[in-house]
């Protein structure tokens, strides 16, 4: 199919097309990429109006269930919703424990949900790249709520903030803090909180987390000036708490499309991609390069020999690639 | 101090000329750079005999307290101990959860151990580059046992493995496998387990963990031929285990020795290391042309007001960066 007819197909919300979509974009092969790129120009076009909404927190806070119970409420108001995910442990060749289907029973035999598991392989900005123009192509299809799911430990709900207009950190009370994942550095890139599975006996040291968050909160400073983190009880057994989390999102977004903050940060994001784009170009040339293809092998094997330090060895080669003016 | 008398200070173990060392490392000046350029080939020449020693797990598994209690032995019997840490917390600008001395009581007050902390800033890549090369200076400085701290969700781990001769995966019995951080992907990369904190009421829980474990890892293909991943159990505050544990990573390294397997992964490291020496510093000349640094302002610009697209804007960065042969 040539690129104007599965954008065409695209647009009609064809998830067969979008999955073939998605498969071009995760694809090495050079001509799948040329393809892909000629793809998203055409969806950028398009200009997304969707809510891009990342989903973090520790393995084991209750991720999917939520996106499960959010998806269900946002399709009964007639939206059309995608779940990405971008998941660290994708990047080894190991398991996935993200994005799973079987985990969100009732969203994934939705005809208006389409839920795919992190891309795999290579490095995490790679797969987060690779997310990033997943987002362009499901806006193209017609889907207005993009979730995006990561763990919250470490590098992942970076990369998520670097996609995600909101960033939803979900939380369990008396989780420790320590195993809430260094709450301090997550919570710079909050813009709402939930603590999760407030039901039963549970429910009660919920409410005081949240209050004790709350004030916590309250010491650093504030994320918008127009409004604090909204921090929310949910219940997935309960079925509660999903209608007000909808809710405030939607107010978070009026708030930012108000102050500019929306715009702004979509900008910078832009401007990150942009950074991002420039490297990976910039080392495709170089690897496809044929006198460096060649010059590669003799210096590698100086560096197995111990002839020679990684470092020196990479001046040497860049040298060769670059005129003199450039050095 | 010029290069050649702080390597001088360095070789004679001098505390205070080690840190500078690393400062200079951690710099992002281009004098700085240079000089650190120079004192690494100095080092790299030394061919350090050390053993470096990744420790991983989850946040509260007890890392500092066990590398307290190992350092403490290695000491006794005669080592130098240098304990580095990649946080991947440290990446962004807010808090540090590994390599706090005060956490490691009694070895952060002893001559023969140099604790430091994880270097802050940049992408987890460049704190793992600027690890490696402070682990070169503390050989250099005549550490002979380099521990190097990690938390072990996801990313992080992956980094300590391109730095380390062995990985150590410390686990807590019961603490659900969720938790324990995705084991299966981490299991791939440890070379030795220890479940910490079997004492009391849970030393037999810690037995019947690593039971469990030794017959899972049974059903993976094997990390080595000669030897079985060794499962140990510690307790830190019965300080019982820590001989055991010395004794299986010499024995590990012994076997290893003997294989050539020691040899191919420093080698298959340094390949590592001199590919992404390529991306830094071709990046870096990328950033120092007057003539991109105009063109990117403009590109920039066109980002901003949306007129182009990031992809589409590199692109045209690169083309006039890059002779007309290149592109």
């Amino acid at each position: 199919m040539d690129t104007a007819a599965l954008f065409q197909k695209l647009k009609e919300g064809d998830r067969a097309a979008l999955g073939r979509a998605i498969t071009l974009i995760e694809s090495g092969r050079g001509t799948d990429r040329e393809q892909a790129r000629k793809l998203l120009r055409l969806c950028q076009q398009q200009n997304g109006q969707a809510q891009r909404i990342g989903i973090t927190g520790i393995p084991g806070v209750g991720k999917s269930t939520l996106i499960d119970a959010l998806g269900m409420q946002l399709i009964g108001k007639g939206h059309r919703v995608a779940v990405l995910a971008i998941d660290p442990s994708s990047v080894r060749s190991g398991g996935s424990i993200l994005g799973d289907k079987t985990r969100m029973d009732r969203l994934s035999n939705e005809a208006n949900a389409f839920i795919r598991p992190s891309p795999t392989g290579g490095t995490l900005g790679g797969v987060a790249r690779r997310t990033r123009e997943t987002i362009l192509l499901c806006e193209a299809a017609g889907y207005d709520r993009i979730l995006i799911e990561t763990v919250g430990v470490g590098q992942s709900e970076l990369e998520v903030d670097r996609l995600c207009d909101l960033n939803v950190l979900l939380m369990i009370a008396g989780a420790g803090d320590e195993l809430q994942g260094i709450k301090r550095g997550i919570m710079e890139s909050a813009d709402l909180v939930v603590f999760t599975k407030a039901d039963g006996d549970a429910k009660q040291r919920a409410e005081a987390a949240a209050r004790d968050l709350r004030h916590a909160l309250a010491m650093l400073p504030p994320r918008r000036k127009e409004e604090k983190v909204p921090i929310l009880l949910t219940s997935a057994t309960e079925g509660k708490g999903i209608t007000e989390l909808i809710d405030a999102i939607d107010r978070l977004f009026a708030v930012d499309e108000a102050s500019g903050r929306s715009r702004a940060r979509r900008q910078q994001q832009a401007l990150y991609w942009f950074q991002q784009a420039i490297e990976e170009e910039l080392l495709r040339r170089f690897n496809n390069d044929p006198a460096i293809q060649q010059l590669r092998l003799e210096k590698e094997e100086e560096i197995r020999s111990g002839k020679k330090s990684p470092y020196d060895a990479a001046i040497e080669l860049i040298d060769r690639f670059l005129p003199d003016s450039k050095r």
